[in-house]
């Protein structure tokens, strides 16, 4: 990429000082979760809130708020007009919405996360609601500011998925609720739902190690640009173009949650590592969205490491690590595989994953629009899982007090989750009208996979908007059919259906 | 302490920033010896670049300067005037050295320092020749711009040690070659010199950590404010008031190494450790300077961690973590105490490791002062081995291009090593006035020297000018004599001399 227009040069310079600041605010978030000597958080928090404070200067400084908004963009390339779109798409929040409300947003959002720590540990919602409350104002007021068409909470979805809105996520969701709920009671109904496949021995840290390193090695992840370390919450973070980081977390009685999250995670970090290294400092680095982000883990983790291929291949590598001759290539399907609605997000099956997603995506819309309020949330989030899982939360804990997001005032991030479950299908889909899938999964011979990856979707980076780069890569839109298929084509073999 | 003054406050403000970046890129430079991914160091470079560049910024903002120039004093609390006298040390820099050169130093230095690991590396001094004349020139200039009374090398010494004078300096350097070479000779003449006590066998890294943890056990030196890691070279390094971290490096063949190291490593995070915490992000905040920094790590590894009485102490310890029940406390003893006149600084053992210092200041004033060139340096280096310690570098890269520090553009910085040596005999030497330092040392119980060094030296923190601190703490200014006396009695024993 040779950028020629001198007023996108200009631009550039700003941003790239705005994305080494982003990245040094990453290390430091990496060294926190990862290394931090429990005293040093306080001083931590103050590193953090002066990058944030400097960005924010960056961001706000006239002569480039200026620059931003007057740039001509008729004669340059599509580089530079993506590069002007993605500025004016990060800027807007800057540019428009008051200074005072993004602090009042970030102290309300710092102090309220501690506040939900407790909530959620003492099952007392109503200790979150004031603080929860003031959030949901704030965001409403932010979604004003940022203006939108048609639904209000259509500004919040455009901070996490540029170009998204209600009226989409709505065509998509209602009807995937709907099969994905049938789906449930038909599995439900067969007699392998009854049987469990839960591991019951111990895996040493180090050995589950160990298979974290195998599979980073098969999926082409490499340690001259990243690393993994262990954290609370597994996560992958970019430092820098070369050098995009991954942690993982290792539970002594069960292998698969580690497991999952290092595909998973590794599956991000592919992604950054794929874009165009002439991107680099400029907005088009980095993933697309966070949906399209979302695709590349959660393809990864459920496409490869949760097939009934991948296994039989990794069979033998899993029982000579755990020296546990039970986890044969059958036991393994089954163990990745089982579907159990239940209460916690975070460990759901990828089917009724999205069931999750949708619940929090209405209670969003809702709460943004005034339909509902913040002491209305434990109520409707009951009914919701009740009517679309069939499982009712006995404390808020384990119910609408469960995730973190609110707190950090992040409305309109979950469905981003669904739709990276949505986009994986559809590139699947694609990718086997090329590639011979199958074998490469029966083989563990992975390069031809990413290979695909990288040509299609990686080495893009930012330069389209999320449904261009969907419409590019598979030739439509967004298409939840393509899920469904995958769903029912897997679990259907897994539970004896026809 | 509580700020009275608005216009120290004012400063203050500015000045909280500036610690906090300097915090922050202390992070980044930790994460770089530490952890980083081969491939991410360039991007890692261009963040420091721009933190450099932001805290350059702040040193420079003209209404910063200006009042840092024009408050009065008169009226001020004695923490205020030091608060002002320290800014104002550290601001001299940025105030009387033209941006071009510090700017033009950066970028030489950082291209020097290449150069330097390839000369050493294929021993070809003269490659390095026109890189050291540039920073030479330019640490003329600068010492020129930050003015001086009597020697020009005086106004680089201050950077590194504030208040220190080349007429002081030499005046302690004098004698002490004098007396160390005399040592030397009648050591050399002794029958116990020619006796080896090198380790011979394998001492895994897991054994040599839990050595080292074992060792920050019994130092006081918490995971709650610090951690352990290894790095090439070991190092400490101030994250945030509550997080000062230490590394180590593990040689197979070698447990000395690590445990010098370890014991060194610790003394400055104790330092930092002790300050008191009212003075944070303030230029009150870490120690006074290196040599008083030096004094602390080298009174921990030399006075307690080679002394006689603590390697009997620890003996049992060596002899089970390594299961080598050779590491009696006399072999330890022997073993950490060996006098070995040789070519590598690093290496040195506290006897010679004055000379090889020595030789260096002598060096770096004279060409500080153009009494010599840089390429008469390897002739006046290999002169002065030879006669302060008997040995002659083959190549210069065991000669003048052992060291990193003149890559780097660091004239003055040597001597403040043989300060800290010398400070720490005479803090010894008072301290042993008021508690039972043997019995520590024998006991293994080490709080009532921790508390001593807290008590009078870590919780002043940058109030005092170093001169003013060791008048205060032991009643005179810096009087060589005391590590005289101290090397006479450690190693007349050592080497059966009377």
């Amino acid at each position: 990429m040779e950028i020629q227009d001198k007023d996108v040069k200009k631009l550039l310079e700003t941003y790239k000082e705005i994305s080494l600041l982003e990245k040094i605010k990453a290390t430091l978030d990496w060294d926190l979760n990862v290394n931090m000597p429990p005293k040093g958080v306080h001083g931590r928090a103050a590193q953090s809130t002066l990058l944030t404070k400097l960005v924010t200067e960056k961001w706000l400084d006239q002569a480039f708020k200026e620059s931003v908004e007057q740039i001509k963009t008729d004669s340059l390339s599509a580089e530079e007009k993506a590069i002007v779109r993605n500025i004016r798409q990060l800027g807007n929040f800057y540019f428009k919405v008051p200074k005072e409300i993004i602090l009042e947003k970030s102290e309300v959002t710092t102090q309220a996360f501690v506040v939900w720590s407790t909530a959620k540990k003492n099952n007392d919602f109503k200790l979150f609601v004031p603080h929860l409350t003031k959030i949901v104002d704030l965001d409403r007021s932010i979604a004003d500011h940022l203006g939108f068409e048609k639904n209000k909470y259509d500004a919040l979805l455009n901070l996490y998925e540029p170009g998204l809105t209600t009226e989409f996520v709505e065509n998509i969701f209602t009807p995937l609720q709907k099969e994905l709920s049938e789906y449930i009671s038909l599995v439900r109904s067969t007699p392998q739902f009854a049987k469990e496949y839960a591991p019951a021995k111990v895996y040493s840290s180090r050995s589950q190690r160990k298979l974290s390193k195998y599979l980073m090695h098969l999926l082409h992840y490499s340690h001259e640009e990243g690393r993994l370390d262990v954290s609370a919450h597994p996560f992958t973070t970019t430092l820098d173009r070369y050098d995009v980081r991954i942690t993982t977390k290792y539970f002594k009685h069960d292998f698969r949650s580690n497991y999952s999250a290092t595909i998973h995670e590794v599956g991000h970090a592919l992604y950054e590592l794929g874009v165009n290294p002439d991107y680099s400092f400029t907005p088009l680095e980095g993933g697309v969205s966070l949906g399209i982000h979302e695709s590349q883990s959660r393809f990864w983790e459920n496409m490869v490491g949760r097939s009934a291929l991948f296994s039989e291949f990794l069979s033998p590598a899993f029982q000579s690590l755990f020296s546990d001759y039970s986890l044969t290539s059958e036991y393994l399907v089954h163990s990745l595989n089982q579907i159990r609605p239940d209460l916690i997000r975070i460990e759901a099956d990828e089917v009724t994953y999205n069931l999750h997603i949708i619940l929090r995506y209405e209670i969003e819309r809702d709460l943004i629009n005034q339909k509902i309020e913040v002491q209305d949330i434990p109520a409707v989030w009951n009914e919701k899982m009740t009517k679309y899982l069939l499982v009712t939360p006995i404390t808020d804990s384990e119910g609408c007090l469960q995730d973190v997001h609110w707190s950090y005032g992040s409305f309109g991030y979950f469905p981003t989750y669904s739709l990276g479950n949505l986009y994986a299908a559809q590139f699947t889909h694609t990718m086997r009208k090329s590639i011979d899938f199958d074998s490469c999964l029966r083989k563990g011979e992975l390069q031809p996979v990413l290979d695909w990856l990288r040509k299609n979707i990686h080495i893009h980076g930012g330069l389209y908007l999320p449904h261009e780069l969907v419409q590019k890569v598979t030739g439509e839109k967004l298409n939840p059919q393509y899920f469904i298929d995958y769903i029912r084509e897997k679990y259907n073999s897994i539970y004896n259906l026809s």
